[in-house]
């Protein structure tokens, strides 16, 4: 069976564990979706699987559950990063929770030099993050890192993380061509006004990395964000 | 050369061509972007590609453009419908606005069963694959046709035409399977509370329909949106 709230808590989840609840989530549950003592609930907290919960105690400001079973184990998305240069506030919050729902495991924004985007709130995105797995129905909750330059990040690049990022005039071929190599990836998704010359030099050179092709068509970062995820998951991922 | 600012009209364009603007299109260009007379502008009418086209007079309320040359011929997407249930305002939106850059010929607002939308503003949805159109580069403009119930879409289907709806249940594999045929393609995306019993039976007796499975999480209807149409273009598409 399967309760219809899906919550995401920062607890270990086992038989008979009890969780307690935050003040927040409390107030969710509690004064929001109008749950009771009995009402039952489905918890995760991206390490111990899905597990049915029933609420013990019902505060204002504070309440407790009960695991009752494991509903689903835990399953990890595919070793995929998805690094995407800011954009504008609802655009970046759309990314991080489409990312999360197409399964990459971890967000990293990216610094490049025709980015142009305010200070990015990493607390804000990865509470995103947490509201689109509790709605996709997943177990796992991608870590979403702190804005770096793209040039910091490439200096400290792990040649075995194969990177795969967007460019019309690098892509040999369009569609998946080059998505061949299992193991762990990253996508990049520049900004509007795409990579400079040098950024693209610098990707152009490096070992690990394949361009491709979306479409004809010039796509938003978030379009392309999605895309991307989609290619490289019926490439390598777990689509298939 | 190529003009940075796009803009449709709905008026023949042609060597020598002189296309008067409207009130609209006039704030926009001299009022908004402050172009002034000889600025240049690319202009498409979704007939006659892509033309470079210099302001010859400049008004508050109107103005006039002068064609110059061709700058890309016209492009058609493949004969793919993009059909989806209504959901939120801005998330609608986002699906039209996707579908315009993802390459599809139409769209199709679909009410079934579980559709929980308010009333669909056609020529708002209109306005914004307009603007997509404008900011992707195409040349193209997707028609946004009248909401329709999906019984009545699916009694008038044209037979020629196939249909690949999203469906984990139906879906015989993962991935792009079942997309082989060419020819006249729709893809239909369901509501949030996913397609009824009886919905569900009479899409699987359908014989031009095809069940494709997206990924192991639950993705939202926009989501849904552009990886459908990822898939399908990767599949049958202008994206090879």
């Amino acid at each position: 069976m399967s309760a219809k709230i899906r919550l995401y808590v920062d607890h270990p989840l086992g038989a008979g564990q009890t969780v307690p609840l935050e003040r927040a989530q409390a107030h969710y549950l509690f004064g929001v979706m109008r749950q009771t003592v009995g009402g039952q609930v489905a918890l995760f907290n991206g390490r111990d699987g899905e597990w049915l919960a029933e609420v013990t105690r019902a505060g204002k400001r504070d309440g407790e559950l009960s695991c009752l079973e494991q509903t689903r184990p835990l399953r990890m998305p595919p070793d995929l990063w998805l690094c995407f240069a800011p954009i504008k506030k609802a655009r970046t919050d759309f990314i991080v929770e489409k990312a999360t729902e197409m399964g990459a495991a971890r967000i990293v924004p990216v610094m490049t030099e025709f980015t142009n985007a305010g200070r990015v709130q990493t607390d804000r995105l990865q509470a995103h993050a947490v509201e689109a797995a509790e709605q996709c129905g997943g177990t796992y909750v991608p870590e979403v890192a702190e804005p770096v330059r793209l040039d910091r990040l490439l200096d400290g690049w792990d040649g075995a993380r194969h990177l795969m990022f967007c460019d019309e005039a690098l892509a040999a071929e369009g569609g998946g061509a080059g998505l061949e190599t299992r193991g762990p990836w990253a996508i990049l998704i520049g900004p509007e006004g795409g990579f400079s010359e040098k950024e693209r030099a610098r990707l152009g050179r490096l070992e690990a990395a394949v361009a491709v092709r979306l479409g004809p068509r010039i796509l938003r970062a978030d379009t392309a964000a999605v895309a991307a995820l989609t290619l490289w998951q019926l490439a390598l991922g777990d689509w298939g």
